[in-house]
């Protein structure tokens, strides 16, 4: 297998160290080290952690399995709730530390970089998208409450788990994400 | 009026600016330059920035109005919705922009430094206890589902809101407000 190129080692370490760490936390210095690469081919690549930032927060977003959350072939309910359990269980793995790296950009840089506030934007609202796709088909099926609008609804639920996650890493405890499933796929779904 | 102490005017620019700014980007530097005061004369008032951080955030609690959240003279569901009410006001005072300083710690600190982790985690615990009292008071009230959990639910509501001041700012519009009303007031919590 060829070895991964320079810029691709810088966006793996940019991930891991702007997951790991916040933003501000993560220098360009951490970055190339991390990635065993010299400090100044950094900018041979990218015009600046910001810029590194936007494309790190692509790499992660491929990393939420939306493929999986737009599959018709799956019935709706049984997808959505899979989605969330995949990302819980990757956050149990993880020792419930990092969070979700659109939320961390959000708590932290999105009221100061507008190239890092408009790519967690998008990736909200993609996601979203594709929650309220599901929920659409399960209120077409009759699988979910019929007074439940799919947009106004997924917007909630994706905010909801962004939450349960910041109370998750607060308590270091799991119990955060027993009341997002029992509320949302318990309480608020139920037909 | 007396002039405020050094003490206070640092707790002030400290949570002014680990507001404004996260945790990583306020240094100690920032925030006494802010307060104008010698940046020695920190460490006269606390051990780190960290010891800072933790006063801050209690400071900021006092701003959360959790008295009038307990106020049982109020019907609970009232006083429940008033209390994000409020917030979202003031979040919309400030251009939808800083979010809540104990979520953004929780997203941005707690993975890295014991105490302020303690700090968040108390400050999320006694205010998911008041909403818990809120709603248990509502469902002894016979004002929402009887099936809810009164703690279950009080920690979601809570993580709920937290995600929704994410997804307000990465939208920098406050229709993620109208989502959360609409769903937990609106639909969740109602009998």
């Amino acid at each position: 297998m060829a070895r991964r190129s320079m810029r691709e080692e810088i966006v793996e370490a940019g991930l891991e160290q702007f997951h790991a760490h916040g933003y501000s936390a993560a220098g360009v210095k951490n970055i190339t080290d991390a990635a065993g690469v010299p400090k100044g081919s950094f900018y041979n690549h990218f015009d600046s952690k910001e810029a590194l930032a936007v494309v790190a927060l692509e790499r992660y977003a491929e990393g939420l399995r939306l493929r999986e959350l737009a599959d018709t072939s799956v019935e709706p309910l049984t997808r959505l709730r899979a989605h969330f359990e995949f990302l819980r269980d990757e956050n149990v793995r993880r020792g419930i530390t990092r969070g979700c790296l659109v939320g961390n950009f959000s708590a932290e840089v999105a009221d100061h970089s507008d190239v890092i506030h408009t790519a967690v934007r998008n990736s909200f609202r993609q996601w979203a998208v594709l929650i309220a796709a599901a929920l659409g088909e399960a209120r077409r099926a009759g699988t979910v409450r019929a007074d439940l609008d799919p947009e106004t609804t997924a917007r909630f639920v994706l905010h909801a788990w962004e939450g349960t996650l910041l109370g998750a890493r607060a308590d270091r405890s799991a119990e955060a994400f027993d009341s997002f499933f029992d509320l949302v796929f318990g309480t608020l779904l139920v037909k």
